[in-house]
């Protein structure tokens, strides 16, 4: 998830109070006759995940792939080489209905990174630099540090005073990391006063010294500095030994750089309708890529393999579905929905009728909890409805609008019902962005329930008599 | 805390069932009613720290000093550097029964260190070397990798498939840090079989990609090779690799060095007693010694503060109890108790009269429970009825024997009373010996109440009207 989703988890925050309440539902008894139906079969493919054949496949393949490829930057020839692996194994498991679709992506690549404090006392700080950042001059600058804990401090500051400066910033845990992010891409206003450049606290709640990267934006027009993010822990003891009134000093030297861009993939697997192929299609979706730290594992292969692994399980129980059900693995999430964006865009002239759903996983595959959905009155009714299914999954909470979807928002801030994984995710920033983001963040049997109940959604949207209403812009 | 703690802690783990009971305790009304008429004071010593001239000092002060110096390791200047501030802050705050006692320290010190997986991927593996490990040859060594989950394992093995390998050990965290802890002695075993290097799991139930130093000890006789840790994660991701039967390749650097032996101190602070100065002293103890990477701070910095701490609010409080009671700051803790047994050996002639009571804090300062207690049947009854005093700070727990208590381990082991903090620090070993032991792991209300309960409890020993009994082998 990148750093966009805080609009999207903002909106998430006051969904509850938009729930239709349950008399408000006026759904035709055969409706619900209709999709109370599906019972049997949603518990046969939960059966098959959670006790069955597939036990704890998910975390096995996630496991492997993880391992073989570590983290899978956009641009990098290493994400590249994941999909080639992951097409030759959709052929493997005979699911050959996969193929994949080029999408134009950023290229930007960390060289040595390093930062060292030199006064007061000599400390290596740990960093890691933001998304797009540009590299320090050859040899690095060395240079006083003004630290401040938000924009409004560092704004009140006269122009000297930050002229020539490394500006860190200490901004405190806000609360929710969508009320501390802005400070990632302090750059600009850093920049504005003359600041050569920043220092960021980590945006997370809890750190064991782990520095967090991430995306950034630089003001048009402003000069671009370079920017990294430290450990909690440093900002803090930065924040303290400024506010003492010692004089810091710090040499930065970051060889990371921008090239030009670059062709990626967006890497798609389905089963096809038995009676509509490209009509009315049910997406389940994650991003393939990740940044460059870690194994990309919780950031965001677990939402990408909850969503394939459930087109394959439904391919391999013989299900037939009357609408196709395709699994898409975006590209470049993290620089900005490159993948989603290219996606929309090629298949603009028929989206009104190609898509019924999409579905996304992109705030982790902790505890599967429901799904949070955007769409029409009649849509939510619908989609409750088939959401009191998944009793057998424990997973059945309903709420709207649609939280945490970052790359379907291209699709549902348009009006297409588009549904977000909910899960115990408290710990999610703990990770996010950092080396920590591993396979240790994976539970087989949190990964089963959340393979199970994007599965058998799927299933019974995509093979319902009716299409989810929608009412696009 | 240092590696033999686990000892300690595996004795701590049978204490309830040694609990004295309540009836078999027969100290006689007129004890018994002497120790409850320490009530008022005990309030008026509480009081001052948890809500008082105090409050929040503790954390103050600490944060002051962890950001000044740092980690300290011993043999290192930056910990002589740290005394001689601590020294002068005693005089200032008119401290002036103060003074340091020399210790003979081990003085090894980490270099630059830089593990690669070069096959079957490339990525950098962040590594801590072990205390005392060698270093490799200039230039590195580059080998092929056996990886094992046990000892058993790695014995099993033909000598002619470890030899000249590095041994990954990929133990799992055996439920408490003392079950685990003998991995990171691993170098010995992997040397006897041929290896030229071990890498070790980080000794932690918990991680965010974050490396965690310790002691580590060769076997006399057996060839000394580098032997560092991994991450949790980059441990599981390399066993899962030599599971799927790749071979892995790994390209080691490490520059650390072991120097001949340094000076270093033990730190005094005292509030001599009104009637006995150098006879039946209260001890209050920390290690101000810490690994070399992180702050120190919660290993054990804050130990050391709320003993000296204590120190300083008795004496301001203009309070006079008939004993000394001296905040003993040891040095050399981690390398082996180098400080205490350093200071054993010099007041041996005279312990059995100097010495009533040692108390120490060395598994965190996180929100206290009691203290846990080694002692005669008879001393163990009057101390839980000095405990019994502390229900204003809300820590009265009793248990016994002593636990996590490794310096004065030097003295509870020959019989001589002793009681350690016991605090709710089940997150220890998170943060033990990372990067990540710093001010965030501090709380300030939690501080104040373990310097309320170091404060109280030594003032009431060093007042009553009888020394501890004791029964020294």
């Amino acid at each position: 998830m990148n750093r966009f989703c805080f609009i999207v988890l903002a909106l998430a925050a006051v969904s509850v109070s938009s729930l239709p309440a349950q008399d408000t539902c006026n759904l035709s008894e055969d409706l619900k006759k209709e999709i109370q139906g599906y019972q049997p079969i949603v518990n046969q493919i939960v059966e098959s995940i959670l006790n069955g054949q597939f036990k704890g496949d998910t975390h096995r393949s996630l496991a492997d792939f993880t391992t073989k490829f570590g983290a899978r930057l956009a641009g990098e020839k290493v994400l590249e080489n994941s999909i080639d692996y992951l097409m030759s194994e959709f052929k493997t498991l005979g699911l050959h209905n996969s193929y994949t679709e080029e999408a134009v992506v950023p290229h930007w690549q960390r060289g040595q990174e390093k930062a060292t404090l030199l006064s007061p006392r000599k400390k290596e700080l740990p960093i890691l630099g933001l998304g797009t950042t540009i590299g320090t001059p050859k040899g690095g600058l060395t240079a006083d540090v003004v630290v401040v804990e938000t924009f409004d401090e560092l704004r009140s500051l006269p122009d000297e005073k930050v002229q020539g400066k490394i500006v860190v910033f200490a901004e405190q845990w806000m609360g929710t990391y969508g009320n501390t992010v802005a400070y990632r891409s302090g750059a600009g206003e850093a920049a504005k006063k003359g600041a050569i450049a920043t220092l960021i606290r980590s945006v997370t709640q809890f750190s064991i010294a782990s520095p967090h990267t991430g995306g950034q934006n630089y003001i048009r027009g402003v000069k671009k500095i370079p920017t990294a993010c430290l450990s909690v822990e440093d900002a803090l003891m930065l924040l303290r030994m400024y506010r003492e009134g010692e004089t810091i000093t710090i040499h930065l030297e970051m060889e990371d750089y921008n090239f030009d861009d670059n062709i990626s993939r967006n890497t798609i697997v389905e089963l096809p309708g038995s009676l509509y192929k490209n009509t009315s299609v049910v997406v389940v979706s994650g991003h393939l890529d990740s940044w460059d730290v870690g194994f990309g594992a919780m950031d965001d292969a677990g939402g990408c393999w909850i969503s394939w692994k459930a087109v394959e399980y439904l391919t391999k129980l013989g299900l037939a579905p009357k609408r196709t059900v395709r699994a898409i693995l975006w590209t470049a999430e993290e620089e900005g929905y490159y993948g989603a964006i290219s996606y929309r865009d090629n298949h603009k002239a028929q989206e009104k009728e190609e898509f019924n759903l999409f579905m996304e996983s992109d705030t982790g595959t902790f505890d599967p909890i429901g799904l949070d959905f955007s769409g029409t009155p009649e849509a939510q009714c619908i989609f409750k409805e088939i959401l009191s299914l998944m009793t057998p999954i424990g997973a059945t909470e309903f709420k709207t609008p649609v939280g945490g979807g970052p790359d379907i928002s291209v699709w549902t801030g348009r009006g297409f019902p588009g549904a977000s994984l909910m899960n115990k995710n408290d710990k999610y920033f703990w990770f996010h962005h950092t080396q920590g983001d591993s396979m240790l963040v994976e539970d087989p049997d949190s990964l089963d329930r959340c393979t199970a109940l994007f599965a058998a959604t799927a299933y019974v949207v995509a093979d319902l008599s009716i299409d989810l209403p929608k009412d696009v812009k």
